[in-house]
């Protein structure tokens, strides 16, 4: 039977501040990308995801950013490669302690936002942060972007990688996402997303922005954890797959 | 032949902030209490700090403490019981993360300034910090201040604890230090400082500020890494220590 | 004609993080209370919410809290009162800068959370906010609990004062607010929320928790601007205050 | 008789971390740029600056820099020119908040380290940094590289400008400074670096790497306050203003 992955992006809250819907969206998920406090997330947070996690059986990623928490780790800050390295160990370390103290396994890793087109594009950075999670833990899987460098970059280090596709995001001719300053980076129709996803599991192809084919892999499919369309589109993709045939499992 | 384990905070720099001689310092002791980014050090001075260390064959602690670095940890600051102990277990994560890449063994815990003082008199807190160790890591040894909750609280959840002492702090009575805010906290005199602690590895006791004798037990001796004396103290405690036939060995 | 001011902190989002329903809840106040940027608020929220208050015509207010983010300012910190005295300035100073290029008056000061509470009670504390205000401005309101050392403090260095009361708290017979570890320390229900403002303001008292009354002026109501009450109370309080003749005025 | 303005970076000062000899060099400088409390310095070290340069009659600056304290401000990061607009306001009413309670006038703008190197060759982030000075207090004085883009800005929205000029750094024939990562960036030599400037100062043109002559004016010299070499220089560079008839006074 053929299965995908679906992935989201969790324990983002801060504080007082809290953002996204993770009790109601794990139950569509097999796969958690949890923030580590250097974008987002803190000590009490991070405890209580990887528990609604585990509670609800679903694999446990580290989702490392920039240690920007003013900019949620969405924009690009100056770090050499060597510097990327010692952010990323940090942030495995202190996700995988609290996958320590509940007893279960640090399953992948996913960098976030910024750090993560950043490694889409960068191969010195890409390779950075494959070397980074290899040291950490050989037995890692290694979330990317479709055809990107770190895709690549986790290959030829010897990691265990997974291609991601997203939904709700337009491609451009060269695999590259449409960069959300483009009025159309975002599909915002839940039906045209769906449909985005269905043939890229079913064909392995997307259509880009200019109208030609790209060949792409999908390991995991990216959801959206936030706004007001997350569980909408949650369902809605859940059912899809169910549709045609395809189970959601994490990786 | 007598031993006695000689500790100093280390990794305590962030960004271009510099503070301790570090280099110099750690061919005088035997344990480094390493800063793990919360109220210190941040992810390049740790990954030096731990290098610096494994170089040197000195053992690598975890010196956690509140998350707070403008404050440099030494405030109090209300957090839960609970909240501690998931501070701790974030710092222990992060912290061992370079002790995995370096591959060197991470060797002992010793609280930070604000968190070690509360975790000297308040048992519910030292047991939190105690069980919070315990389950990261049963193998590690547990620093805490002679005679405190804390080694008390270790003891009981079945960690190895060391008593620790000072050079160049006066004690009272009840075996607590006295408050940095009292004129007599501090022993400025090397000297002074010396016999404090050659009267404590020798006799297993301290003069406290009213004259009386208090029962010691030390496993371990403190010594701080900045100030302009500190390399001084350093060197004399070496001598005296080797004067006296007691080698320096970590825990 | 009988005028009271409804106050509401504003401004507290901060990055990518939003609380509040600032833009829905100004239209049922006279005076906003805004975050400065250390326990909530960054440049872009402060100077936002600036630019709305002034469009509704609301009068501005500068909410200094402890510089701690990640406690949104609500926990105590060891501080000294010359500390103290900085961190008010600071706050000061950098939301009047806003007020300056908007070319809008900053018409008043109260104190958050954590150091709204101690203000309350410690007189040190209380004259230092009042002195820090009263330099940087002498022409400020200052905002207090009614009946509280900050009243006092105020009234004595020469700031007019406004005495506030809560709606949705209760009040224990020293006339102190009941903490919020105690069970009945929050009145959800609307309804008995707007008659204990309703009494306060028609019969100038309030009936604490041991069923005493105590003496209570009210210069400002505060309201809170997020929780799912939010909008509810605030337009039961305008409607209420409307049928008894009561007019919501600024400071 | 001719002057000349010399300026120094200080009150970059953190929390426990103490960098800077600013009580030394101040009595060789006419200006001081005061961080400002987000790339470095804090209410309290704030406070303690101003202060100390009221007490040596030295003019006070703001030296507003991204909001980065890890990395100390000298590492660019993604802002819109409305957002560095914002953070710019922030911190020049924190910093006059200081000067108003010390009752001395602001006298100065100084952009520091990354933000000070985008100003100089973008103009959309000069105007807007021009403009942001001016909307605050158009008497201010905003000193920016010698034939940058910022004194451009600086004259075209209306302010008194002030060219900046190094000591320590060499200049591209573009009137560029070399950047660090070139190996020729720093002049190391005391004494070339003291001729650098008698050359600046007296025949208003300065060599730059390629050999060639540039025009510079210059209003302003900077010295740095850290580094062992700090008070060397800064004592020759008087010595040698002194001996060509050129006395120090601020802008």
């Amino acid at each position: 039977m053929l299965t995908i992955d679906v992935n989201c992006d969790m324990g983002e809250s801060f504080g007082a501040y809290t953002v996204g819907v993770d009790k109601e969206i794990i139950t569509f998920i097999s796969s958690a990308n949890i923030a580590c406090g250097m974008h987002a997330g803190d000590p009490f947070v991070m405890n209580k995801t990887v528990r609604l996690a585990k509670q609800f059986d679903i694999a446990i990623g580290a989702h490392p950013g920039f240690p920007d928490l003013a900019g949620f780790g969405r924009r690009m800050m100056e770090f050499s490669s060597k510097e990327i390295y010692q952010i990323v160990i940090y942030q495995l370390g202190s996700l995988s302690a609290f996958c320590k103290i509940h007893e279960v396994k640090l399953n992948h890793v996913k960098p976030h936002g910024a750090l993560y087109n950043l490694a889409a594009r960068d191969r010195l950075i890409a390779s950075t942060i494959a070397q980074a999670v290899y040291q950490f833990d050989p037995n890692l899987v290694l979330i990317g972007l479709a055809n990107s460098e770190l895709i690549k970059a986790g290959k030829e280090v010897g990691l265990r990688v997974a291609s991601e596709v997203f939904a709700d995001r337009t491609y451009q001719s060269d695999g590259s996402l449409t960069p959300r300053t483009e009025t159309n980076a975002i599909i915002e129709n839940v039906d045209e997303a769906i449909q985005q996803v269905k043939r890229i599991v079913l064909e392995n192809n997307v259509e880009a922005t200019d109208g030609s084919l790209i060949k792409i892999d999908a390991d995991t499919v990216c959801i959206h954890g936030d706004g007001s369309y997350a569980l909408t589109f949650a369902k809605a993709l859940h059912q899809m797959l169910k549709n045609i045939g395809v189970s959601i499992a994490h990786l």
